[in-house]
């Protein structure tokens, strides 16, 4: 039995699109309280998959995760996940939206909603909390005028009415998810595949005009560019770039290898099939 | 008298930089209580100039900054300000740092000390609030053995004490911040330059390859390189370029129009001499 872990508890956008991919497959899903604790078992093996967050089409790439990529965990890529995402405000039965004194939720949802939120509640107070599923605890369990932000099933799960249905700034909201595993994912080369690899341009930023030229002189396409901090000095990046073509491919290969040469500790994150 | 307007309340890491912008020029400084109400008074010309913060070299981009920027207001960048920054863990007196059983503070700060936490107050709960400066107000309000990361100033303005004195897991811990203006920096030529752009490639990331090309083509240094999300589909990006030079010399010109030939909706964000 497959062992997958998510970023929980229970109730999370994380958890739906985990049960979304082990839908039909014998496994196992467990949450755990960090995307750290995620990385950590996933290398020692307590865990064979975990699913992550790593970009949504209104807040951007989720940073911390990049950041656990590129670190000493070694975690490979093996697929990907698109889950809409819908932020419905809910409180205890009975409350209005005009009476709500303070929205809590977590960052990243908070700030999906700004919009909505300064327009429709300008004077409630907005608390930052570790998850939706946590803010719709938080909500459930105390009498006071508040209300979370999340998915309509956390609010379900502790017995809150939804109070504005569709709460996102942006209709098309959409996380992106990765499913990590230790070992790289075997190649078949009958599917459509996108690769995705991590390298560091110390200072020179503008050097990531040579590595595109690589994959430009060899028609392949790039889906995102992103960039990270090093950490070490501002002004020194990492950058991720998704590519499409499997590794296993010979212009693939050919651009990976003279890519290697150029960047600084190029790390091939895994090729994996295309999702719509 | 200038108005100049930053992220309050006093005591925050923007107040300390804007502070420092301020030193020897014939200003007043005054908190707002979010990002947008500064750039909604710069535009409105209830300020003459806004500080806000844009990236950080643990934390990367400041997204909420970005977006503002590519947004209606049409600020003008006017000049940079480099911040270290040094997260200060701190207490009630008499409070020692294994006591600690909550750490309060903002999202990034949590973000900038998460190993620091980790090691050290493995079991304390983290909670995030608005600011270092709310959240060192907060502490000092209760008599539980909360604890509040920010700057030591933030602390000293509540009698609170430092019980960790350096908590960032970085050391060099600095943070970029942007000064804008409603109009355009009048240009001097005598300086060492730098130009701020941003522009969309619509699902084509890719095609950065033939901007940076431009630049490249001409000598031009890129000091960095950022994407974030269009906010429409995943998958669709604006990308902010710094480069070195000001807009009106001759070479950054033409690869401006050239750019700008390619490109949706090309932003010179500004011309502004470069901060050591």
């Amino acid at each position: 039995m497959i062992r997958i872990g998510y970023l929980g508890p229970e109730g999370t956008f994380s958890e739906e699109a985990t049960i979304r991919y082990a839908a039909g497959r014998e496994v196992t899903i467990a949450d755990r309280p960090s995307l750290e604790d995620i990385f950590r078992d996933v290398a020692a093996g307590r865990l064979d998959q975990g699913v992550v967050p790593v970009e949504n089409s209104t807040e951007g790439a989720v940073g911390a995760v990049l950041d656990l990529l590129a670190g000493p965990y070694n975690l490979c890529v093996h697929g990907e996940i698109f889950l809409p995402v819908r932020q419905t405000l809910m409180a205890r039965r009975g409350l209005r939206l005009e009476q709500v004194e303070r929205v809590i939720s977590h960052y990243q949802a908070l700030e999906q909603c700004r919009g909505f939120l300064r327009r429709r509640l300008p004077t409630a107070l907005l608390e930052e909390c570790a998850s939706t599923a946590a803010a719709a605890g938080r909500v459930a369990a105390s009498a006071a005028p508040w209300a979370a932000l999340g998915p309509a099933r956390a609010g379900l799960k502790h017995g809150l009415q939804e109070i504005a249905p569709n709460a996102n700034d942006y209709p098309d909201n959409v996380t992106r998810f990765w499913i990590l595993g230790k070992e790289p994912r075997p190649a078949k080369s009958e599917q459509n595949y996108k690769t995705s690899i991590v390298f560091g341009l110390g200072d020179r930023p503008g050097a990531l005009y040579t590595i595109l030229r690589e994959f430009a002189l060899r028609g392949i396409n790039l889906t995102r560019i992103e960039s990270r901090p090093a950490k070490k000095n501002l002004g020194e990046y990492l950058f991720f770039i998704d590519l499409m073509g499997g590794q296993e491919e010979s212009m693939v290969r050919e651009a990976l290898q003279e890519v290697n040469s150029i960047t600084l500790g190029l790390k091939i994150l895994g090729s994996y099939p295309v999702e719509a």
